[in-house]
């Protein structure tokens, strides 16, 4: 492998600046180019606007690029699910029963900051900002641009990689060759959108509700979420129908919203301040999956991150799964010694069972989340969890294995953790978990 | 329902051409439009090329539009498929054990041409070729077109179908509104391809093989079938994997071929006298499945046919499937009055079940084919099933349930068939069929 070979990145977001960082990092020449201006040079609250769940696996990820320890500035610790029932009741349902087990909400555009930052220092990595693509040669690994001056430019790599999102335009390009490539490609989206709104810090600059927590309204066909801000505020989303009676086109009046948040969401109301205005400003957006099959065309040119796989966010493993196919497409460079022609076609083949897995398991999450958590069998059998993790630190809950064991890939622990559910629940359903013997328990676990 | 309402479709292929004579009865105005020449006038061998299997859900249909008679004109009755192993041994594998069920072999531009010249007697209905559809209003149920002189006309009706085929343009205009419709897509090749051959009439202009066949010459991991056609020929479609030791690319000089075709084809050598020039002049083409939901948007535009689910042809019901389309859509004309609100929802929320069933019976009998039909289980199943059905005709195959069963949709057939195909191929399994009470088996299938 010569380390003077060229790679063009199409997509400058979270997974395009580590892949570039990461690539850079081993000495290839890297170009990384962007639709938007420099996030860093535009007016943004970096501690608002979009937070994202960080977690184990896009630690690990940023470790390899020696981020692990500087990221963590940036992340606010979320212990559990705070669940807030429709009584007022509300309490917290752990992510895990071991110590030092958590999610992380995180800024998108700090995050995005951090990694351009970073880029920024290497010589042999390039970022072009306000660069739009607008055509790809898949074959000769080439895409052209038109940048802010409405000038069109050509950027020619040994490889181009497309980590340019769920709209990927170097996907469409594959699209576009579909028979050719036999190019499997799927959308599929869920008949409930979402919304965003906020809770600001409070009089005191404080946080008004709990900060280490991922809270949840679960309300069966809808619900809303908040996840904290560096800034004491929250980022709060409504998951809800586009139609029927909880649906965003019926809430259309503000009587009728807040006569809703009156009766679904009554103890969030006080935090809400300008829920009239955000609600009726921001959109209410669709939420969906993407599957594609190949990911790479000629060894010239691959897809990653949302570009390859577009998930619903209920697991929060979106970026954890961007990140983590950096590292695994870092891992197949050492092995083939940076050899495209092996490298492309193997990571093509083995890393769509890992996301397609991800993607299936955020969707189940979504009807988890609005519907199952105030669930006595499911509260019982989270706790259950809960009790064996203490108990026994070798044993992972489905979400466990997904969320914090990154050596077990997201299709074993898919394949593993549905078996779990499946016997657990049975057991509460049938037996209180007090009265279980978690020795007992774990051994059956064990052998299912 | 004003009985003036004007109805565009996009498309005058099959199935188009019969929804527009069906719609033309009903007493719509109907415009046709087709991307293509009038085949009727341009050289074509209508006896030949591209042939279809014709079973009863597509003569039903066609017989709602008074067509089932004059169809079977053009009709080859196939009694079953006609084994050719690797030995050089044949037999026939009948479709059925009951008396007239057999599927037919059918020129697509010979019914085609039928289902034209029909549409041309209803003067409600104009038929325009040669007109490329270029753009597509959904909401405005509109389309725009270019005529052979590169004009371009505009199409307005109160309701647009479009029956465009697997590359459906009016299908690609739902997916650029896919956030606002939430349109679900998806298209997945077989790793495998196809090629056409030909086996011409004999020298005294007759069937040079057993002509009330399908052929099937199975071989695991590829296979060549052959059709009958009106003229005493055979097509014939190999089926092959693109690439690797059988692959279309990889037989790639006329030595090679006539290698491959000696020891894998040997006894239909003789009738493929073109084989060198066929096989290196004609394509090798993708096979895909599509499907998508909705099918209508705005309860104005609609999909139908391959349009809305294009399927791979190893069940030989994508034509069927597609009349079949016509009929039911028809049906819920009458039932709701031609009321599009109520019509355009609930086909669009009913029917994708039953070809998305239809699509993957499909795929899976393109593995049956090749590699099953074969197999001492199979062959004991098979005739389990021909006794079954002789001695009971109330007793339905999984086969007999979704070609010879209208009245049964494709997704109860399918359900229904492959729990009995399981049940079937257990027993034969433990069981010589010989020795098996048939009355004691159909209870427990009745039973399943």
């Amino acid at each position: 492998m010569s380390k003077k070979e060229h790679i063009v990145i199409v997509g400058a977001g979270l997974c395009g600046t580590l892949l570039g960082v990461r690539l850079a990092q081993r000495g290839y020449e890297v170009s990384l180019y962007e639709r938007r201006p420099d996030l860093r040079q535009v007016e943004q609250d970096a501690g608002r606007s979009i937070n994202l769940a960080l977690s184990h696996r896009g630690l690990m990820a940023l470790a390899t690029a020696g981020l692990g320890e500087e990221v963590r500035d940036l992340c606010i610790p979320m212990h559990g699910r705070m669940i807030h029932a429709p009584s007022g009741d509300k309490w917290l349902s752990p992510y895990s029963g071991r110590e030092g087990e958590y999610i992380n909400s995180i800024s998108r555009p700090g995050l995005n900051a951090l990694l351009l930052e970073k880029g920024d220092s290497y010589s042999n990595l390039t970022i072009y900002f306000e660069h739009k693509c607008v055509g790809v040669d898949l074959e000769a690994a080439s895409a052209r641009f038109v940048n802010k001056d409405g000038v069109e430019v050509e950027a020619k790599g040994d490889l181009l990689i497309g980590t340019d999102g769920a709209g990927s335009v170097v996907r469409r390009a594959m699209m576009a060759q579909s028979t050719d490539l036999l190019f499997n490609f799927s959308q599929n989206f869920l008949r409930s959108g979402y919304k965003e709104l906020s809770i600001p810090a409070s009089a005191t600059g404080d946080f008004r509700i709990e900060s280490n927590a991922l809270h949840i309204w679960p309300r069966g066909k809808f619900m809303m979420i908040a996840l904290p801000n560096l800034d004491k505020s929250f980022t709060v989303t409504l998951f809800h129908p586009f139609d029927g009676p909880t649906g965003f086109r019926t809430l259309n009046t503000p009587e009728k919203v807040k006569a809703f948040f009156q009766e679904h969401y009554s103890d969030a109301l006080e935090h809400l301040p300008e829920l009239e205005t955000e609600y009726f400003t921001n959109p209410h957006a669709a939420l969906g999956t993407i599957k594609c099959y190949p990911w790479q065309a000629y060894h010239r040119t691959l897809l990653m991150g949302d570009a390859a796989h577009a998930i619903v966010p209920f697991y929060g493993q979106g970026m954890n799964a961007a990140f983590e196919d950096v590292r695994l497409f870092d891992e197949l460079l050492d092995e083939h010694n940076g050899d495209w022609e092996k490298i492309l076609p193997e990571y093509s083949e083995t890393r769509p069972q890992d996301t397609n897995a991800i993607a299936d398991l955020a969707v189940d999450n979504f009807y988890e989340m609005q519907d199952k958590v105030d669930d006595a069998d499911f509260i019982q059998k989270r706790q259950l969890e809960m009790k064996l993790e203490q108990q026994f630190p070798e044993y992972y809950s489905k979400y466990s294995l997904v969320t914090f064991k990154p050596e077990l890939s997201y299709h074993e622990a898919m394949v593993k953790g549905r078996r779990q559910d499946e016997f657990l629940l049975q057991l509460v359903n049938e037996t209180p978990v007090e009265e279980l013997d978690l020795s007992a328990v774990l051994e059956k676990v064990n052998k299912l």
